[in-house]
């Protein structure tokens, strides 16, 4: 089963690139750093809530938002 | 400002109340250490996005639905 950082990374990713933001303009609204973020993006690391919420915020959208187009994408896998 | 941990973890308690659920019981079904749910009940961790969603599956919810309502509390405090 796929796990939620990587359908959480998968979001984030098609939320940024829709906003037209880098990796590194993401970061630096939500203070985090550019690699961390690209290791999120890629499912690399499963993100705490804050962290998670400091990304929801930088992208205009909430937490809750986020999980439950991730989770959505748990559910119901697009690829 | 209060934190995404602190509503998260009000949010968690009032809801394993209302199953009537031990912190025991409930760690156990999320496979986390009863220990480790008492200090995310009271905010003194932010768990991972893996370990809030445990949490959520072990309540029978989802993370976006515990987001929301932390979220929801971070914006209009009931206390």
């Amino acid at each position: 089963m796929r796990q939620i950082e990587k359908t959480f990374g998968v979001v984030l990713r098609e939320r940024r690139e829709a906003k037209r933001l880098t990796q590194e303009s993401l970061a630096e609204k939500a203070g985090l750093h550019p690699t961390y973020v690209g290791l999120v993006e890629r499912g690399k690391r499963s993100p705490t809530l804050r962290v998670a919420r400091a990304l929801a915020l930088a992208l205009g959208t909430t937490l809750a938002d986020l999980a439950n187009s991730a989770e959505k994408e748990l559910r119901e896998p697009s690829e």
